[in-house]
Formats: C-alpha cells, sequence, structure tokens
C-alpha cells in the first residue's frame, strides 16, 4: 500500500509533536545566542532535533519565524475596526482594534521581548518591521473606509493609530512586568490627543 | 607634471558639464520607460553621453538617483525643528519644519511627479521610501528631544508629523496644479487634531 506526500507529511507530524513550536523556539535561541544573520535552517533544524525538511514545512525562510503572526494580526485589527459600533469615531475604531491586538500578545510576553531583542540586532529586521506597520497602516485605513470614513481621515487616524500601537507596543515589552495593554493604549491615545492639540 | 586623482576628476568635470544633472534626468527617463529592475547603469551612462565611471563618481547605484537628496531634507527637518521659537509647541514646531521642507520641493513639482510614478510601480522602491520616512520621523523625534520635550510626546509627534507629510506630498504630487504646500500642512494638521479627538 502506497502513501500520498500529504499522507505522508501527516504521519511524520505525528511523530514530530508540535514541530512547529520546537523549530521556532530553537530559531530564536539561535538567533539570540549567536545572531539571526550568522543562523542557518540546518542549525535551527538540528537544534530542534528536526530536518531542514520540516523545517520548511512550517516556514519559508528564516525571517517568517519571527513574522509569521503578521497576517493574523492585521486580520485582527481589520475585522476590529470593521465591527466596531457604527457611533464610534474613526479614532475611536482604531484605539478599540489596537487593544484587542493587545490581547492577542497578552500571552506572548516573553515571546515579545525575545523577538523584539532579535529586532533590534539587525537592520535588515528593522526594515521588515516597518513595512509591516505600513501594511498594517494601510490595512486600518481601508477598514475605516468600509465604514464610510473618507480621506485624510481614514489615513490620519490609521498612521496615528500605528503610531501609537508602536509606542505602546515598545513600553509593553520594554517592562519586564507591564501595565496592562489597554492603560497603555488609552494612555497613548490621550497624549496624541494633547499632542496634535498643540 | 603628475595629476592627482581629484584633480583628475575636476579636470574631467569641466569636460562633462552639469553630469550629475544629466545622468539623473536620464536615469528617471529609463525607469520610466523600461521599469527601475531592467535598467542598468550602462543604459544610463549611455542615455547621458557619459561612462559608467562617470555614473559611480556621482551616485553609489541606480537607487540613490532617487533618494539622493534625503539627507538635505532631513538636515533641513531638524534644523527647522532645532531653532522654531522656544514658545512653540511640539506639534507647531514640526508643522513649520514641514512647512520649510514644502519650499524644498516647490522647485521640483516635475520632478517629484516623475519621481513617484517610479517608485509606485517598485515594491522595493517603496519599502526605501518607507524606511526613509521612518528615518525622518527618527531625526525629528530627537530634534524634539534636544528642545526639551519629552517621550511619548515627541516620538509621537514626530510620527504624526510625518504621517502628515506623507499625506500632503501625496496630495501635492498628484495635482497637476497644486495647491500651496503650507496650505495643504495647515489643512492636514487641523484634520490631524479633528481625528484625534475622536
Amino acid at each position: 500500500m502506497s502513501v500520498t506526500a500529504i499522507e505522508y507529511d501527516q504521519v511524520m507530524s505525528r511523530w514530530e509533536p508540535n514541530a512547529r513550536g520546537r523549530l521556532a523556539q530553537a530559531a530564536m535561541d539561535l538567533y539570540l545566542e549567536e545572531g539571526f544573520e550568522q543562523t542557518t535552517v540546518a542549525e535551527i533544524a538540528a537544534r530542534a532535533g528536526l530536518t531542514e525538511r520540516t523545517f520548511f514545512r512550517y516556514f519559508t525562510d528564516k525571517r517568517e519565524v519571527l513574522f509569521w503572526g503578521a497576517p493574523a494580526l492585521q486580520d485582527l485589527l481589520v475585522a476590529a475596526v470593521v465591527t466596531a459600533p457604527a457611533e464610534d469615531s474613526p479614532i475611536t475604531a482604531v484605539a478599540s482594534a489596537i487593544v484587542v491586538a493587545g490581547e492577542f500578545f497578552q500571552e506572548g510576553h516573553a515571546f515579545s521581548r525575545r523577538r523584539q531583542s532579535i529586532i533590534a540586532a539587525n537592520p535588515d529586521l528593522q526594515e521588515r518591521e516597518l513595512i509591516k506597520l505600513a501594511t498594517l497602516a494601510g490595512a486600518m485605513a481601508d477598514a475605516l473606509r468600509q465604514r464610510g470614513v473618507t480621506d485624510p481621515a481614514a489615513t490620519l487616524a490609521a498612521e496615528a493609530g500605528v503610531a501609537v500601537f508602536r509606542i505602546v507596543f515598545d513600553q509593553w515589552v520594554s517592562d519586564e512586568t507591564p501595565r496592562r495593554f489597554s492603560d497603555l493604549v488609552r494612555d497613548s491615545f490621550d497624549e496624541l490627543r494633547d499632542v496634535t492639540a498643540g
């Protein structure tokens, strides 16, 4: 009896419990120990006790270990903006979405801190992070337009939201025992209102 | 009598009047005609009637033709923020700096429009533009800190300023006969204030 490639992969997965998690863990350890540039996929797989083939079943490349959550985060932000109460102003819809995003991160504080150190040490990863944030701003502006918000208000609210998100996220990861994400978001939007009022 | 490399370059420059301008013009024409990716430095030099060696005397690579003005723009913004009247709020200092930047672009509307089309057609150039803008935001936040502005106000004002700058610049380049840059800036900061007030 022969097996298809998919069946083979399924069987292999049963033999490799939590392969994705083990690979991600090994990759993050190596990026912190040896640097992102220096680490090879072969080393990651070896450290996880798996094969390179298994690595590429879960991640396109070694950078994706750090960015695979981005599409889910974007979907979450967009859904939160689109489904915010109709009477919410654009900035209120964006602020609620960022609070929801905070819940997405809440469980992963230690992971987020490790990820942040890796990115801070590598200019290419910093560029990739910037591009991710710009993409999130574009997606939130589109979500606001779906609510009937016109430009430039849609773009301004989305860009302001991403600026707040970045600042809050930096505060949140830099504290070993951070304040609640939602409190940080509220304070930061208050600051933004005061700053832009001049 | 021998000549040094620098003297040789000076002599060559005299034989190639406005070499930088001719190379930039040829490069922009080719990027628009054939696409940025497809264009080679050899083609640019040939179109300008100059050598590749001359090209590399003015530009590190073909991308720099589109980005060589960025350090000057950054210096201008930083100087304007640092020297704004002491009583100006952070956002007022940033807004004045962006108006000054507008004067930097004023003469080059046709060039800016061509440049924008080239960038819009190429994802790598869009990424480079994002990174340029993020760098400008970081530099303006530093300039605000030099004025004694603390965080998060410094970062928020700088990020908000760059968001406005991007929106205003897009409006300004998309119109064949645009409104005054300073008027667009003032309107956009008013919009931002209204948006963030929720």
